[in-house]
C-alpha cells in the first residue's frame, strides 16, 4: 500500500512514540502537582515548548498547547472576537472549516465577516485585504498554505499591511508547519495556529502561538494550566511527543522540501498529460509534497474507492468534510464549476513516500480515470459531455 | 514510593498502553477518510464509544469525545448558554474551576448565576436548587462528587427537580466516572462530563454525554467530526483508550469501591485521632478512596513536601490550582476560616494502592504534623494559638 493522504493525517513517527511512552507509565505525574515526582512531566512539556516554538522563531512562552489545530482556531477566533462587543473580521473564501465554521457562528452572534475571493490558483491578493479594512476591523485570518490545493499564501505581506493598521493577524498554518519555513517576527504573525498530526506527532495535539502582549479571552476556562489561559490537565506524552516532531521536522525540512517537491513535479508532469486533467492550486508556488487535480467526468468518491484498490490512500479534498457529497467550498472558490469540481483528487506525500511512489500513483491514476471513464455517463468520444 | 494522588491523575493502565499502540504505528488512517485503510480507526472509535456509554446508562450516539474534563465543562455550560441570549444558572459554590471560571465569564457576558452554599459536610440541598430557580433559568449544574473533599451530591434529586421543571441538568462527573455507580436515566442527567485519566486512560481525553434530543451550541467548530458536534481529527489512540480504561472501571466497580473505602475508613480513622485534626466533607457519603483532612497549626505547602520526602505523593486540594496560595474555595464554603483551610491534606488512594498503604501513609502524616508543628510559629503547648 501507498499512503498519499499526509495532508489528512500523518503516521506517528517511532521516535516520537518512543518519546511519548515513559510519560504513560513512568512519568504520570500530573505537572501541577507540586512534588518531585511531578517534576518530570513538567520539565518534559517546558522543553516540548521550547522545541514548537523554535521552529517558527517564537518565545517558549508563546506557545499555548491545545487538543488540535480546530481547537487553536476556533480559541484565536472566538478569543479575540469576545473582547469585542461586534465588529469586523477579515478572513479567505477557502479556509479551513475551523475557521469557516467559526467565522459562520461570529455572524449569527453579530460580527461581520469579509469572505476575500481568490484568485484561480487559490492566492489571496494582499491589496484586496489592504482594501476590505474597516475601522473597526479586529481581525485579519488568512490560511498560511490550503489544505485542498496547497497554494501558499503570501503571509509576509499580509502580515505588513496588519502591522501597519494595527490589527491583530492570525494564520492557520496546520499544513505548513514544519513543512515550510516560518517565521512569526518577520511574518508580524499575531496568532498562528499548528497541529500535531501533520507532521508525525498523533491526533490530538495542537497548539496557538499568541505573541506576548496579545490578549485574547480562554476557549477553555478553568485550571491555571497554560499560565491560565488554557484549562485541563496538560496532554504530557502528547505534548512531548509534539515537541519531538517539530524538532524532527525543523531538522529534516530543507531535504523534505527537495525530496517532495521534485516527487511532486513528476507527479504533475505526468497526470497533467491525461486529457482533461488539470492541477488545482499554484503550479509552484505550493506545499512541497501536494498534489491537487481533478479529471473531468469522474465523480470523486469512486476515484478513491478505485484508487484504494490500487493500494493507494488518497483524498478528494479534505478529510474533514469528506462525509459530505457538496463539492468543495475551496474548489468553487477556485472557480471550478460544480461538475468539474466533483471529480477532484489530492495526493499528499510525505516523508514516509519513497522516490518511485510518484510513478506507481501516476500509473493509478491513468488506470483509474481510463476505467472510469468508459463507465461514465458523461464521457463520450474521449471528452466530457460539456467539452 | 506510594502514589496517592489519583485524584490529580491516575498512571495509565498497562491494558490501556496496549489497546492504543496499535493506532500510532499501525492504524494510523484518519477516521472521516473514505478508504477501508481508515475504518479500523472508524470502527474503533465507535466501540470505544459504546463502552464509555455502557458505564452510565447512556446511548453510544450520547457520547462526544472531547479533549478533557474541562472542554466538557466549557462545552455544556457555554453550549448551552449561547442558544439562550441572557438569563440565569444555577451551579454550587464547591465546582471545579472549569466550572466556576466558566460561570464567572458568563457573568460578564450578562449571564446570572446563583452560587448555592453547601452543608458544612459539602452537601448540596435539593430544597436549595428547587427555591433558586427562576423563570429565565436555563440550566442547573452541579457535580457528581467534590475533587478535594470527595462529598458525593444527591444527583437523583436535583435531576428529579430539574426535570419537573423542564430545566437542563449537567454535571461533572469527572470525580465520580468509573468509581461510583451512575445512571443518567435514573438520575435524569441530561449533560455529563466525564474525564479519562482519573480512571487510568492518559491527560488529554475527555466526553460529554448530551441526552438525545438536548440542543447546545459547539464548543469548537469546523469539520463534520462526531457527527458535527465537535469538530477536530479524532484522537483515535486516546479514545480507543478511554474505551478500554471505562470497561475495566465498570468491571473493578464494586470491587474497588470495596477495597478503597475499607482503606479510607481505618485512614480516617487514624489520622482524626491526632489533636486538632478532622476529616472534611461528609463522612460516608464520599468518594471511595478520598480522605480530605485538614491539621490545625500546619501550612499545606510544607506538609506536601515533607510528605513527598517520606515517600507519598498526595495534595493540598485539587492539583488544577496548586499553583495559587489562597486557600481552596471549597474548604471556605464549608465554613472553614483561611487559618485552618490552609493545612489541607488530599490523600486519594486508587486501585493501583495496596492495602497496608493507608498505615503507612498514616504514620507519615502523624509523624510530619508533629515534625511541622514543633517549628510552626502559631503552635503552642499541644495547641494551635487561635484554640
Amino acid at each position: 500500500m501507498i499512503y498519499a493522504d499526509n495532508s489528512a493525517t500523518t503516521k506517528v513517527k517511532p521516535e516520537v512514540i518512543d518519546a511519548m511512552l515513559p510519560f504513560f507509565g513512568e512519568h504520570y505525574g500530573n505537572p501541577s502537582s507540586l512534588y518531585a515526582f511531578a517534576y518530570d512531566a513538567k520539565r518534559a512539556v517546558e522543553e516540548a515548548r521550547e522545541k514548537v516554538a523554535e521552529v517558527i522563531g517564537a518565545k517558549s512562552r508563546e506557545i499555548f498547547f491545545t487538543s488540535c489545530g480546530s481547537e487553536s482556531d476556533n480559541w484565536a477566533l472566538r478569543g479575540v472576537a469576545s473582547k469585542f462587543d461586534g465588529g469586523h473580521i477579515i478572513t479567505s473564501a477557502i479556509e479551513h472549516p475551523a475557521i469557516m465554521q467559526t467565522c459562520k457562528y461570529l455572524e449569527k452572534k453579530g460580527y461581520r465577516v469579509t469572505y476575500l475571493p481568490v484568485s484561480e490558483l487559490g492566492e489571496v491578493n494582499p491589496d484586496d485585504v489592504r482594501a476590505a479594512i474597516c475601522d473597526d476591523t479586529i481581525l485579519i485570518s488568512v490560511m498560511t498554505a490550503n489544505n485542498e490545493i496547497g497554494t501558499i499564501q503570501p503571509i509576509a505581506e499580509i502580515g505588513k499591511i496588519a502591522r501597519e493598521k494595527k490589527i491583530l493577524f492570525h494564520t492557520d498554518a496546520v499544513q505548513a508547519y514544519g513543512h515550510i519555513p516560518i517565521n512569526v517576527d518577520e511574518m508580524n504573525i499575531d496568532l498562528l495556529s499548528l497541529s500535531g498530526h501533520k507532521i508525525g506527532a498523533p491526533k490530538g495535539i495542537g497548539a496557538l502561538y499568541i505573541r506576548t502582549g496579545i490578549k485574547l479571552n480562554n476557549l477553555i476556562c478553568g485550571g491555571g494550566q497554560e499560565r491560565g489561559r488554557r484549562a485541563g490537565t496538560e496532554n504530557v506524552p502528547y505534548i512531548v511527543g509534539l515537541g519531538c516532531a517539530a524538532s524532527l521536522a525543523a531538522r529534516d525540512m530543507e531535504e523534505n522540501i527537495k525530496k517532495l517537491s521534485a516527487m511532486r513535479e513528476r507527479l504533475i508532469e505526468r497526470v497533467t498529460k491525461i486529457p482533461y486533467c488539470r492541477l488545482t492550486g499554484h503550479p509552484t508556488n505550493r506545499l512541497p509534497g501536494l498534489v491537487s487535480i481533478v479529471i473531468e467526468g469522474i465523480e470523486g468518491e469512486a476515484l478513491l474507492l478505485n484508487m484504494f484498490n490500487e493500494g493507494i490512500c488518497a483524498s478528494s479534498g479534505s478529510a474533514c468534510s469528506s462525509g459530505s457529497l457538496d463539492p468543495s467550498h475551496v474548489l468553487l472558490a477556485i472557480g471550478l464549476p460544480h461538475h468539474i469540481a466533483h471529480g477532484s483528487l489530492r495526493i499528499s506525500l510525505g516523508e514516509e513516500n519513497e522516490v518511485g511512489d510518484e510513478i506507481k500513483i501516476a500509473e493509478a491514476i491513468e488506470k483509474v480515470s481510463a476505467r472510469l471513464r468508459a463507465m461514465s455517463p458523461v464521457w463520450e468520444n474521449g471528452k466530457p459531455m460539456w467539452a
